[in-house]
C-alpha cells in the first residue's frame, strides 16, 4: 500500500485476520500506519516506488496522489496495480471524472472546464450568479473547493496553473440545491465480481465529513435505489478494482447527482468495521488480492460513525481515553495516532444498535468526549 | 506482550484501533505476531525479559510460561506486570490452582497431589479404577494429561520430576461424568472493575477445543447462572488483571465443576472478535492498560467459532482461500500464519446469525473448506 495514513492503518487489522502481509510505503517514519511501514520514502520519486513495488505481489493505495507516469511504468514492468491507472485517473482528475461520468450517462451537476476568468464568469452568470470552482487535482476534505460569485476570486488558482505550465483548466459546477448527501460504496474485482454496501447518508461540516448514518434513512425509496444504481454504473464504467466511494447529492427536486469519486476505502465506509459482516478495508484487500468478496450485510439495523476532529488544545486521542471509555462502553473508538491540528481527522467513533436516533446520540456524545 | 503466538497476533488489531502500541517479545523471527515483534528472544532468559520490559509501559502475556522468579524481579524493578505474578501462578501450576479453588470454596472434581505411584494407585482405586493424571506445569491442548487405570502408566512423568530435582507432585483428579463443557470469560482491572461475556459451550475433540457456541444453549438456566457465578468468584479470588477463562464441566447430575484456568485471552473467547461489542483481545488490552472496560453484549443471537487444525497435506491457510471465501461469504476467517502440523491450530472461523443450528452448520462447513 502506497501511503501511510489512517486508511493504511485500518487495513492492517483485516490483513492480519486474512493472513495477508500488508507492507506500507509511508511518507514519514512517524505515520498512522507505522506498524506496517516497511519503507519510508516519497511516492513521487519513481525509483522509490519501483523498488517498493518489487517487494510485493500487488500495489494499492491509501490516497490518489501517485503520478500516472509512475503507475503506468509499474504496469509496464509487470507489477499488479489495483485500482489500475486507467481507472484511478478518474479519481485523480476531476475534469476527467466529469467527462467520464457524462460519457456513462450518469447524472451530474452542470459543469465546465474553464481556462480563463472570462469563461468562468460566463458560467457563473449563466447559473444564478454563484458557482463552485474546484482545482482538477489534489483537493480533499474541502481543500481546492471554493464557492464564488466573481471569477477573480480564484485568480490565484489560474495563476498557479499558468506557472506550472499545465494547460490549465479549473472545474466549475453549478451550486446544487440539495437536501442531503449520500454515498454508495462498491467493491469490485478485476473479474467483475461486485459487492455493494447499503447507501449511507453523509453529513458534512465545513467541507469535511462529520458523521455517517448507515443505512441512509429512507425518505424516498426510489432515490436510494437510484443512488445504488449510479454507484454500480460508475464502478463498472470506470473499471475500478478495490473499493470505490461515489459521493452524491440528493437534490430538492429528488434527483441524485454525482459529486465526487474516491477509489479506495473512504470515510463514508468506516462504519463498516463494526457495521458490516465484511468491512470496506477487508473487502479492499480481498478485491486487490483477487480473492472472492465477502458478505456486506449490516450487523445491526442502525450504525452511526462520527469523526473526531483534533483541535489545538487537545493531546493525541488516547489522552482522554479513561473518561471517554468509562462514559461510553458501547462506543468503538478508532485512533489514527495523529498529532491533532484544528480540523484534522484524528479518529472516529462508531456505535451500532437498533434505533437510529439513540445510536446517533450515543455516537455524537462519545465523539464529543474527545473534543 | 511476551510470546508471539496467535493470541499476540490477534491483539494487534484492537491495539491499532485503540491507539495503543503493542510490542511483542517473540520466540522466533517468524512468529504469528511477527508484525508486532520488536524483539526476538527467550522468555526464560532474565536479561532478555528485563531489557524488553524497559521498553514498554506494561507487560502482559501470550502464554503462562514465563518463570515466576523473572516475573517477581520485574515487579521488584517497578515494572507493571498484568496479570500479576501472584495471580498468574494459579494458571502456571495446576496444584496451586486446585488448592486456591478449594480455599475459595469453588466446586472442583475430587483431586490429590501425588508424589508416588502407590499414592496415585490408592486415589485411582478409590475413584472407580480410573482417573485423570496431569503434570502440574506446562500442559496445554491435552498435552500433559492422561486418563489411566494403573499408576505405572505415568511412571515416565514421575521419573522426569525426580530427575528435575523438583519435589515432584502430579495432580490426579476423578474422571468426571459430564454432559458438556462450559467456559466463562471474565475481564478484570486492578481497580476491581469486571465485565463478563455470556457463558459459552466448548466442544473438545482429542483434548483440543474444536468449536465454541456462544452463548451456551440453555439446557438448565440455573446451571449457566452457577457457571457465571463461579467465573466471577474465581476472577476476584485470584485477583486476575486482564482476561481470565474458567473452563468448567457440566456434570450428569447438573453440578458445575472447574476444570482449568487460563489467564489470558482464550480459544473459548475467539468468538468475541465478531460476536461481542468488545472482544476479549480489546478487553485484555484495556484491562492491562488500566482503561475502563467495554460493553460485552453479543452482536447477534448466535455465534459459532470452529477451529481450523492443520494437517500435513495442507499448505498455510491462505492457500485455499479462493474457494473457501467464495463458498462462505458470511464466514470470518482468521489465519494465524502458521506452518501446518497435524492437530495444530492454524486458524479459526466465526459465523454470526440468528439461529444456532444454521450458524453452526455454516461455521463447520467454512472451517472444513480448509481441511
Amino acid at each position: 500500500m502506497i501511503g501511510g495514513g489512517q486508511l493504511a492503518r485500518m487495513m492492517v487489522p483485516p490483513a492480519i485476520h486474512l493472513g495477508l502481509r500488508i507492507s506500507v510505503l509511508a511518507e514519514t517514519p512517524r505515520s498512522s500506519a507505522d506498524r506496517a511501514a516497511d519503507v519510508v520514502g516519497d511516492y513521487r520519486d519513481p525509483e522509490t516506488v519501483y523498488a517498493f513495488a518489487n517487494t510485493v505481489d500487488v500495489v494499492t493505495f491509501d490516497h490518489e496522489h501517485v503520478p500516472q507516469p509512475i503507475l503506468r511504468e509499474l504496469e509496464a514492468r509487470g507489477v499488479q496495480v489495483h485500482p489500475r491507472p486507467e481507472a484511478l485517473q478518474y479519481a485523480q482528475d476531476k475534469i476527467l471524472m466529469r467527462q467520464k461520468l457524462a460519457e456513462l450517462g450518469v447524472p451530474v451537476p452542470d459543469w465546465a472546464a474553464v481556462e480563463t476568468e472570462a469563461h468562468l464568469q460566463e458560467f457563473i452568470d449563466a447559473h444564478g450568479g454563484r458557482a463552485v470552482v474546484k482545482t482538477a487535482r489534489g483537493g480533499y476534505d474541502g481543500k481546492g473547493v471554493r464557492v464564488v460569485s466573481q471569477a477573480d476570486e480564484v485568480r490565484d488558482w489560474f495563476t498557479t496553473l499558468a506557472e506550472d505550465g499545465h494547460v490549465g483548466h479549473l472545474l466549475v459546477e453549478e451550486l446544487v440545491e440539495f437536501t442531503r448527501e449520500l454515498s454508495q460504496l462498491v467493491a469490485r474485482r478485476s473479474s467483475g465480481e461486485m459487492r455493494t454496501w447499503p447507501v449511507v447518508e453523509t453529513v458534512q461540516e465545513g467541507g469535511v465529513c462529520a458523521e455517517v448514518l448507515a443505512p441512509a434513512p429512507v425518505e424516498n425509496p426510489a432515490t436510494l435505489a437510484e443512488a445504488a444504481r449510479i454507484g454500480q454504473v460508475v464502478a463498472e464504467g470506470v473499471g475500478v478494482t478495490g473499493v470505490l466511494a461515489v459521493e452524491m447529492f440528493e437534490t430538492v427536486d429528488h434527483r441524485v447527482l454525482v459529486n465526487e469519486l474516491a477509489m479506495r476505502p473512504h470515510n463514508s465506509g468506516h462504519f463498516s468495521i463494526e457495521g458490516s459482516v465484511t468491512s470496506q478495508f477487508e473487502q479492499h484487500l480481498r478485491a486487490v488480492a483477487d480473492l472472492p468478496l465477502g458478505d456486506t450485510s449490516m450487523t445491526a439495523p442502525a450504525v452511526v460513525m462520527v469523526n473526531v476532529l483534533g483541535g489545538p488544545a487537545e493531546g493525541p486521542m488516547p489522552v482522554r481515553y479513561a473518561e471517554a471509555l468509562a462514559a461510553h462502553p458501547r462506543a468503538k473508538f478508532h485512533s489514527y495516532d495523529k498529532q491533532p491540528r484544528p480540523g484534522r481527522k484524528v479518529g472516529h467513533v462508531t456505535v451500532t444498535g437498533d434505533d437510529l436516533e439513540t445510536v446517533r446520540a450515543q455516537a455524537r456524545a462519545a465523539a464529543a468526549a474527545f473534543s
